[in-house]
């Protein structure tokens, strides 16, 4: 067995610890419309020992950035606060944050909580 | 007459002609789950007559720019380049400038340019 191989096996062992399959494997293969495995390939092949080791806390503590990111592009406040000016950017954090938190802290699930988060964002819109 | 429906009166000509039916009214209000008349009522009360002037010609040179923020969030790529670094910057603009131009220039459906962007986007991944 050379070093590689020995290196395979190190980063499959965290890869396909019970934590990673549930909060990362599982739900971004899913988001990817790939398997599970090929999921698991990728991140073999296209990170070293250290990334892989960091990214659990990492993945972890990025969810609030990346679901907000995700809000913004679903509420299309690209165009209603970016471009238009119509709503503030104080108005758009707080919407964002608001749902975020259902998301994060209630469990509510992102589709739910969004459409809670339109309805907000109409009435602030129409005040 | 007062001052106020002299106002609306130019802001509404400006915002009920033809280019900003077809370009803004429709998409945006239909993107909202509003009426158009919702939606052009939020425009008059939210913006002053020197930004809806400038309106039209923002949103059209804002499409690659959010256009792109979309897909950035579509593809999942806060999660694949932003948190975990599986893609690098550059294959990510390079992916998102692609399908930009698809649908910009080539008048691709966003859906369809999407999908076939995903296919891309898991080509890199596969390397």
């Amino acid at each position: 067995m050379d070093e590689d191989d020995i290196l395979r096996i190190m980063k499959m062992r965290i890869i396909e610890s019970y934590r990673w399959k549930v909060d990362i494997i599982k739900p971004i293969s899913k988001e990817l419309g790939i398997s599970e495995d090929q999921l698991e390939e990728i991140l073999i092949r296209r990170l070293d020992m250290a990334s892989i080791d960091a990214l659990h806390p990492r993945y972890e503590s990025s969810k609030h950035y990346c679901i907000k990111k995700k809000l913004h592009s679903d509420l299309r406040l690209c165009w209603l606060c970016d471009v238009m000016n119509i709503l503030s950017e104080e108005e758009s954090e707080e919407i964002k944050n608001k749902i975020a938190a259902e998301i994060l802290t209630k469990g509510k699930s992102y589709q739910e909580a969004m459409e809670d988060g339109r309805k907000d964002l109409l009435e602030y819109l129409m005040r």
